[in-house]
């Protein structure tokens, strides 16, 4: 999945740049109101700064004794978050330009590698000695090699990793990074950006990853980031939290031992007796069933706390080792099944209905079935002769307020047609071989299935916008 | 530091191959019990077993769909224990082998590569925006380079850390390979060991791992790790135990989340008034002093619980913070210090002292003062023209029982040189630039700085065989 696709499903706002900085340091974005009101002044403390912060980061990379390290590492992480969004962008193209891997070095390797002779290796056992030794030096290169691969910015984020808060300051840069590549893409710190997420989905391995059964019991503050973060079905208030904690539902996050009390990733799932038509059910409604009669463990939200760790899949290891703890703990459970929005659906229909619109109507394609082209055009009391199916559908589905949800004619007859595209746009519609929705192909990635489409699932202004109120059950296992 | 030199410092015995394989699965190590006693059988029956494990490695490293890797991981990881110690060898040795990196593929790359031309990157403002257009080249290929250097054996590593149980086996399977390395340096095999081992630093990194405060409350089946991996000064009882727990003492360890309940590395520590000279007021004696009066932490035991982890060094990353949760929670608290072995101390002198009693005695080195061996021959009651005082001290230090300590002439005869000799080997002695004594570079490698040598500070038979009973006090900061 792409890095967009990701932020997509776990519907966390990339942060913006600015407000970090003015919370962390406000004396470095209203510089006027310290120093006088010189511009030149201005200049040269933020010059000053970012001078600072760039010799800081060179410190942190170069220096070799342990004492200083930490210092330095400190004066970097902390200066990083005073600088302005411009500076932070100046640094960050630095380190990605200025850090790199030596070339001339690795041309250098890269001859002497081919100067040598690759070993007969017919597997006849006379050669096998034989072949250590002239394998030892393939070794020695092949070590060399791929330590003269690796860009000098790597050092530093090996010292941050290690150092107390300097994942989550990876993470919080990342987003940054992530940020400016969204509005220009520059190679070198694209390059950059790819090798830092390869770090961190190694020292974010599931098996650093420490699953949390998140209850009621839990600190306050750990609670307030489920409330923070949740943004797939938003927590209005505490009664809705403890509910969500409560009798028939359970919350797991993955927490990390560097980042304490903040799960880097939650999913919320409900105990019920059959897989949910509608989030009503699970959201509002009281449990129906005692727990020890549920026979589902339905995943209603899955939410990523980090911005800076997309593109990093927490969501697949989270999901497999939720169901081996339910499983475990509750084995009358044999369901296991999420309620799941379709995000991408009305903006991929309404622009092939407006592309079908605008094309000649030879070339178009018909989306519409013609019986339900007949319905539609009849329960919208228009005129057959004037308008096609699809341009009434297109009207009906972009007029304010969803009014459609409101008439007991248009319902049905756009229920048909919408229930059919929507299985066609999930089934069929892909974009480099993956499901178009973000959702849909994260949880195919993972090896689910789609089980069934609700009609009506989520009446909410957000599900009518992004899927006219359909939702999906995506079957694990 | 070296292998051996962790090794000898964590004192945790590389524990052999034999025994693992009859715990796990007897039957593949007495099939002749099960089998009959055919001779012929028997091979078969184990050939068939090697070959079963061969191809669930096999599938384990070449498999691509999740549901089954699973299974081939389960299959790979209970199967390898349950060869013999020659067909683990042999299973090693096929992994290091015929899973190696891909050299065709190696150096078609190295040749695109070559034919690049560097950018100008003279820095100029112009060239930057042509440079990124270069460069991405570069990346492309470096990442496709990177990628190909490695091994295909990682895939296995890679996999294996994110199973359930995987970190634990890695870290087995690696105590094996150290195992055979130790007795035939075989070049392939070493290839993958340092490869394996760093990808355990980097699993392994202190951001991954959590610091607990180990006392009398945690479970049993942790508390007796403790008893069973304490090897610098063992536990004899529950009594000896719970004091190392109680007042006035700390213990702490490192736990990896996918290995729970077992930790990785722990440190005991004592506090008191002052740095102690001997082991007996730390270990034995009630503490003189309530804790809220200590100002000195004291580290008397370091030691690990893992053979495979051998040259991944936590203890440092561990002392550091251990230092720092003591700071925080009783900031009385100014001496960090340890009480430690001297473990290379005689083996160093006597071999010293022997070879100057087989050299030239014009080329000899006289490792004794003139004063010095003038007591040392007056308190042993040889005669001074048949003997020199080396020899005389060879003497005494090799006679049986460790005599010299029951006498209160040889004693103080004994102390002046031993423990300026002591001084000299632990600040002057190096192998390649580091202390000779493992130990002692083990901790100056931390940043600690060498104290006192204390006489006398642990009379046991151990502590009188590595260094005549004397100890040292390492400083940190």
């Amino acid at each position: 999945m792409n890095k967009k696709g990701l932020s997509v499903l776990m519907r966390t706002k990339m942060r913006p740049l600015s407000p970090v900085s003015s919370k962390v340091n406000p004396m470095a974005t209203s510089p006027q109101e310290r120093s006088g009101n010189s511009s030149q002044n201005d200049l040269s403390y933020t010059q000053r700064k970012f001078e600072q912060v760039r010799d800081s980061m060179h410190s942190a990379i170069s220096i070799s004794k342990s004492e200083n390290l930490d210092d330095a590492l400190d004066a970097f992480s902390e200066g990083y978050f005073s600088l302005s969004v411009e500076d932070r962008r100046k640094l960050l193209l630095m380190l990605a330009r200025e850090y790199d891997l030596n070339r001339m070095q690795v041309r250098e390797l890269l001859k002497q590698y081919l100067n040598l002779e690759l070993p007969s290796g017919d597997g006849s056992k006379d050669d096998s000695q034989e072949d250590e030794g002239t394998l030892s030096t393939f070794y020695r290169l092949e070590r060399n090699l791929r330590h003269a691969l690796k860009p000098s910015y790597e050092v530093l984020f090996e010292r941050l990793n290690t150092h107390p808060g300097g994942l989550k300051f990876l993470s919080n840069m990342r987003a940054d990074i992530l940020s400016i590549l969204m509005e220009e893409n520059v190679a070198s710190l694209r390059a950059l950006d790819s090798y830092l997420k390869e770090k961190l989905v190694t020292w974010l391995s599931p098996a650093n990853l420490e699953l949390h059964n998140i209850t009621w019991d839990d600190p306050a503050s750990l609670l307030e980031k489920i409330v923070a973060y949740e943004a797939v079905h938003p927590i209005s208030n505490l009664i809705d939290l403890k509910r969500r904690l409560g009798v028939g539902r359970r919350c797991f996050g993955y927490l990390h031992p560097a980042i304490p009390g903040e799960p880097l990733i939650f999913i919320e799932v409900a105990l019920m007796k059959d897989v949910a038509k509608t989030i009503q059910e699970v959201l509002w409604d009281d449990p129906p069933i005692p727990e020890c009669e549920a026979t589902c463990a339905l995943f209603y939200s899955i939410s990523s706390t980090q911005p800076g760790l997309s593109g990093v899949n927490l969501g697949k290891f989270l999901i497999k080792r939720v169901i081996d703890v339910v499983r475990k703990d509750m084995p009358l459970i044999c369901t296991f099944a999420t309620l799941s929005p379709i995000p991408g659906f009305m903006t991929w229909l309404l622009s092939k209905l407006a592309s079908a619109e605008r094309s000649d109507s030879t070339f178009r394609e018909n989306l519409l079935k013609p019986e339900e082209e007949v319905d539609l055009i009849n329960a919208s009391g228009e005129s057959a002769s004037e308008n096609n199916g699809m341009e009434v559908m297109l009207n009906l589905l972009t007029s304010p307020n969803y009014e459609w949800i409101h008439s007991d004619k248009l319902t049905p007859a756009l229920k048909t047609p919408l229930m059919r595209l929507c299985a066609r746009y999930l089934l069929r519609e892909k974009k480099r071989g993956k499901a178009l929705d973000s959702v849909a192909n994260f949880h195919l990635q993972n090896g689910a299935m789609i089980g069934r489409l609700n009609w009506m699932a989520d009446r909410s202004e957000k599900g009518l916008k992004q899927s006219a109120g359909i939702m999906v059950n995506y079957i694990y296992r």
